[in-house]
């Protein structure tokens, strides 16, 4: 390499310090707004949250926080957390977010591994925190993420109260410029099987991420948005919103700890929200408010759905009667998450409304910085002709190279394999079929829960499905299919059955269907199949 | 900063061959589309480029050309320029675009200082070379690009016909990993006084400079545009266009050499272009043409101006005849070029059209990546009010560092002085009031010329206008207005004066008016102010 020639122009490391500093100085006065645990909506300026947050970084500093430190939070999005995404990485230490859904001894764990000196959290966890207190023997600070006025009663030792804290502190605090392959932030994955597992992001993958996530194919964010981010900034860094917004200078709304249709319904049409991004169910809590409100979305534009697949019938609901584009994504804790983003190509443009829609129904094409592979059992590689399917390799900016503390590498050859399965088409289009170990291996040959599912969700007394493979002396695994119903509706087993026909193989058609008053769901808002699975084992399917 | 926790994310540097590896994969067939210096056009797509680049790769290898080695061209937007961008920086080599619109001997003055080994032409420009050829001794092969039919007589030693040397090869060829602060390209800025001075970009500022210019607010390319870049290749990369089109998967539209007004209308209409980017004397051209005409642009949205200010009436005309959005930018050489980019903010949507109107005549607001700053002779800090205007400095992920083999270096305390002069107001926008040597010093006090040019735009009758300082016995420098008047149009001196007042303070009139039939220009295009005000150096001021 010693023949390379040096580029002269200035060099700065990534950092996401930098982001606040972007917003500050040229989109000083552009808001944000937060629904409080409190009560009510907080609203300051970007101006305003870079001062805080350099407020912060000096608290931070005065308890002793060194770069490389852990300060976890507990939180849901709202301007305090903004504050700590940008305090806490930008001066070198690495914001941990858990989530607060898991159990309280997987958060206990999470913080032992972790080994998080700081933990900082909102009210609503308060009673969380009073629980795990005494075995998380690694924090030496806690604090509670409101002012004086509203700090509970409460057997939190030394507890430290957020506002006292920061605005005891001088707003003159200079950003540290440091090695952008340092660590930014920290999330767990939430881990079905085992014990979660920590993916340690870089400030140099964050921003890069960031960079590519904001193009018109991605997010397209602008200075002319309205954002709000319902996916949880303890969730894979709420999709890295946090960090774009400022970077194009986008208002940010944040709707704290009320995630239900009204309440994310008013805070869309007060703030002029214009993008907002969340998982499948989200949308269906909004959608369900709308309709039996008779309610209209008269600022939304466009909406992000991921996490797991968004059922056909809502992406076309909300298009054809909200006006609202629904794009389809999809990314992985070790991604950062974005992996794929559903847009058309210009020679899309030109066909029927079905087939456009044949199109966007897919994860989406990956955006520069990511790149797919699907490969049989072998490794080796299979056609994208968007109907081999087989295990999905990743590999980019921003993707794992291996698990936090774990010294193992999950990668294959250079490949993280996203234990997802899916087909990849010509034009570089992902579908998920399923995710690996979902996927129903019936006489040796793979069916696709997801494609039965959507199949069901397409009848309107459906409100949620799942299949699952159920045991089959003679086919090892056939496909079952669990039915939650629409409230005041009917279905019955044979009209759900009778969907299949002409839309899937024969031999794909489920071989029974269940009903039941719900579904069980991870701590991440997804269907729990693990736990679905093992609530109907002892199901006997009426071909066995 | 060993205290610092390393992220555990992949990682792989950012080099300009895997954009068109990107492109490859997930938009082989999207088109890129050239009208030829041979006549005709010529379409293929991302595939076909990507494998011709690596031939291309495989033959400058043969040719023995090393990493760091200069690769020149003198040659119009196209194809073969697009695949040398490729492989020439992609294997590691300089790529060198030369503005052919120099006078010989600058050519041949660069070419030596770079040390350049090998030229690639169009054919225009075989003239050009055999001319020069004898002075360029560090030329080792001389490279038309064309095919063997149309290759012409000539009296260049050892030519290589690019279709022989290019075809011979296997398109088998790993882009070679390599250290992303290398430099990618090469480019001379124009140099009005002194030699040309040249700017080396590394492959991550141009990477980073490409990403941050894809988003909404800036050039806002997706898979769904097709874009003509008019600015030459040769021109700072074409404002990184042959970048950023592959990393979204954009179809391409090159021009060639035909950049007059029918020339560019056809490609735009028979191509379905939606978006293109050039300096404000194009788009006079294809108005002059469209008006004439009566023709319409169907397909076109949005226009990029920048190189020199765009005057109001054009931006005007645009977009009420037209329905095309003229975006004003600024950039420089030095800046790689992307320095500000004209787009509202959420809150100017509410505004009445004039005030959004006197917002978009600015040159716009920096993105992500670059800082502004405009300070006075003391080089103190002037307010962010859009009324105190002072030298501009800037600082980025893409601002030159150094020149090119000039040990001295350019920046003031770590900030690049641009030569412009302007405003800056609270929401970050800029508005160039001069270059800071063309500044009118009338009293010790500045007069905008661009203001003033303005103003004498807005009349119908003006072509073009030019205000320079002539000299003034009391006041030092007096504002002299220069006028182009239009085809087959009339205006006298007293009218163009009575525009004036109530525009701009009653010392800034100009003291004079002078109607000359053309004015002289730059090599890229621009007013030669230097050259203008060398012509009227005996000029008398009626108030002197």
């Amino acid at each position: 390499m010693a023949n390379f020639v040096p580029g002269q122009m200035m060099e700065a490391p990534l950092l996401v310090s930098s982001l606040l500093v972007h917003a500050e100085a040229y989109h000083g006065d552009t808001e944000i707004v937060s629904r409080t645990v409190e009560g009510g909506l907080h609203r300051y300026t970007y101006a305003q949250a870079a001062r805080r947050s350099r407020q912060l970084a000096n608290a931070l500093r005065r308890l002793g926080v060194q770069p490389g430190e852990r300060v976890a939070t507990l939180a849901w999005n709202g301007y305090r957390h903004f504050e700590l995404y940008y305090a806490v990485s930008g001066s070198g230490a690495i914001m941990h977010t858990i989530n607060p859904r898991l159990f309280p001894e997987q958060i206990a764990w999470i913080i032992e591994d972790a080994q998080d000196t700081v933990l900082c959290f909102d009210l609503t966890f308060a009673p969380l925190v009073e629980a795990i207190a005494a075995k998380c023997k690694t924090i030496k600070h806690w604090v509670a993420m409101t002012d004086r006025a509203h700090l509970p009663a409460h057997k939190i030792p030394n507890l430290i109260c957020y506002e006292d804290w920061v605005e005891a502190e001088s707003d003159q605090y200079d950003w540290p410029e440091f090695d952008e392959k340092s660590a930014c932030t920290l999330c767990y994955t939430s881990g079905t099987t085992g014990h979660p597992k920590g993916v340690l992001y870089s400030h140099r993958s964050m921003m890069l991420h960031t960079l590519a996530g904001a193009v018109p194919d991605v997010f397209g964010l602008s200075a002319r948005d309205s954002v709000l981010p319902v996916v949880p900034m303890f969730h894979v860094n709420a999709w890295a919103i946090p960090y774009a917004a400022p970077m194009v200078g986008a208002k940010l709304v944040f709707p704290g700890a009320a995630l239900d249709g009204a309440s994310l319904h008013e805070l869309f049409e007060t703030e002029g929200v214009t993008f907002s991004a969340g998982v499948p169910t989200v949308w269906q809590g909004l959608l369900q408010h709308l309709q039996a409100n008779k309610l209209r979305l008269t600022t939304l534009k466009r909406c992000v759905i991921g996490g797991s697949a968004c059922p056909p019938a809502l992406m076309q609901t909300f298009e054809r009667d909200y006006g609202v584009k629904i794009h389809h994504a999809w990314g992985m804790t070790e991604m950062s998450p974005l992996g794929t983003f559903n847009n058309l190509k210009i020679k899309h443009l030109k066909l029927p409304k079905d087939a456009q829609f044949a199109i966007e129904t897919k994860q989406g094409r990956p955006p520069f910085g990511v790149q797919l592979k699907i490969v049989d059992a072998d490794g080796r590689e299979l056609p994208r002709d968007g109907k081999a399917f087989g295990d999905l390799l990743v590999k980019g900016h921003w993707i794992i190279d291996r698990y936090y503390r774990i010294d193992q590498s999950p990668l294959r050859d250079g490949w993280f394999p996203t234990g997802d399965v899916g087909t990849l088409d010509a034009d570089g289009f992902l579908q998920i079929t399923d995710r690996s170990k979902d996927v129903i291996k019936s006489g040796g040959e793979w069916i696709s829960s997801i494609d039965l599912e959507n199949v069901a969700c397409a009848h309107p007394a459906v409100a949620q499905a799942a299949a699952i493979a159920a045991y089959h002396p003679k086919w090892d695994e056939r496909p079952l299919l669990v039915v939650v119903k629409k409230p005041g509706q009917d279905v019955t087993r044979e009209e759900i059955l009778a969907l299949y026909p002409g839309k899937v193989a024969k031999w794909w058609i489920p071989d029974d269907v269940v009903f039941v008053s719900e579904l069980p769901m991870t701590a991440t808002g997804k269907i729990s199949k693990l736990r679905l699975r093992e609530q109907l084992k002892d199901h006997k399917l009426p071909t066995a």
